[in-house]
């Protein structure tokens, strides 16, 4: 008998997730950071029917197994062991197995999102740190009296993320209020939940001449760092 | 292009753990409900090398990706969609995606371990759930301010299954005794353990007479079922 270690399994998405990142660069370090942040499943045939998921309107959230569809990884190559977390300042190394970076020898990813809606067979889930198409594999109901350890520690990830000041040109508010209104989207509340997070790498020292920029939906977000401990939202335009 | 959804993806276990569930009858349904149950994961080259892990030693509980080795769809069929879960009396169906069960379109289970130690290259879990010699196939930390969620609701999995009394034959606890000498493992509080979740398929009403069995360890436990309230266990002999 072979070892069952050397046995490869084959996975096929289920689903689909339609988010507003079109990059990972500004995506939240894990879901719920960004509540604003709103995304749809879209069961794929067979499983675009509502038997597979009935009894989930009892949930109120549920864990997306994904794959990290821009991360695979290269066969060809050694696997990495160790990884550098943007949280401990993109410098340090840590185990692969430590983290939940997206650098990992199997490259699936898993997500605890809200459920706001089913709608046929679309899942709307709000709090979502996945890319625009990312392709789903499982999904499965958070089951809290199991998966809520209260007394749980991780000081590597002892809490959220701390916030940064985010204010925003006359202009680019005004920008931004109008493709609210066209897209019928959050985009001024996603926009200040996503750089509240600061997404620059930690380890850089930004100029205030400096531009920074990234896209949500169809827009190009531009902002740059007026003081350290500020950014400030310089335009938001149609890409 | 071609659609994502259409993508399949071969997944290549890192690890695999020693637990003592041979079979899966009796397993407790959900990780954590029996702290007495241990297991060993082993990481497989090339990950077998402490880099692989370090920094876990901040981390209380990790997340386990694995493959249900033993619950693998027949790729002929047309996919389940429904399940019976035995939570709900195993009568009921629901959706496969509102439901934890083994049998799911992609065979990957996903449970909550505490991290009791790591040594070398083998870290040795608690609150275990998974069947002896299941391959492995991510290790992600726990991380508490994202994963436990105290405002989470699952009407259908409100709280952990109700237990039921277990009573021992004195004979059986005798032979339990010396086998927990003998195996060196907490053999009486695993049985107590998961025998308390009351492992019989619930639309079962058991008559004195018939008797049930299951492997733990290189173990035959047996017992009956003398009310439908109580459990006594019969024996525990070397299988």
């Amino acid at each position: 008998m072979q070892p069952l270690f050397s046995m490869s399994y084959s996975v096929t998405p289920i689903a689909t997730i339609h988010t507003p990142f079109r990059e990972k660069f500004a995506i939240p370090r894990q879901p719920q950071l960004a509540t604003a942040a709103t995304g749809k499943i879209h069961l794929q045939p067979p499983f675009n029917s509502s038997q597979a998921f009935e009894g989930l309107e009892h949930c109120s959230h549920i864990w997306v197994l994904f794959l990290f569809h821009k991360a695979m990884p290269d066969l060809s190559q050694t696997p990495r062991l160790q990884v550098r977390p943007p949280r401990l300042g993109g410098n340090q190394k840590v185990g692969v197995f430590a983290t939940r970076s997206n650098h990992r020898p199997n490259a699936i990813g898993q997500s605890l999102l809200k459920l706001e809606q089913i709608t046929g067979t679309c899942l709307t889930v709000s709090g979502v740190d996945l890319l625009n198409d990312t392709p789903i594999i499982d999904i499965k109901p958070y089951i809290p009296y199991a998966d809520c350890v209260p007394t749980a520690t991780n000081s590597l990830a002892a809490g959220a993320p701390a916030l940064i000041s985010v204010i925003w040109a006359e202009e680019a508010r005004q920008q931004a209020e109008g493709h609210q209104q066209r897209l019928q989207q959050p985009v001024i509340e996603l926009i200040q939940q996503c750089l509240s997070q600061d997404p620059k790498p930690a380890y850089q020292t930004p100029s205030p001449q400096r531009e920074y920029g990234v896209r949500l939906w169809d827009l190009d977000v531009k902002w740059h760092y007026p003081s350290t401990d500020t950014i400030r939202v310089l335009s938001v335009l149609s890409a």
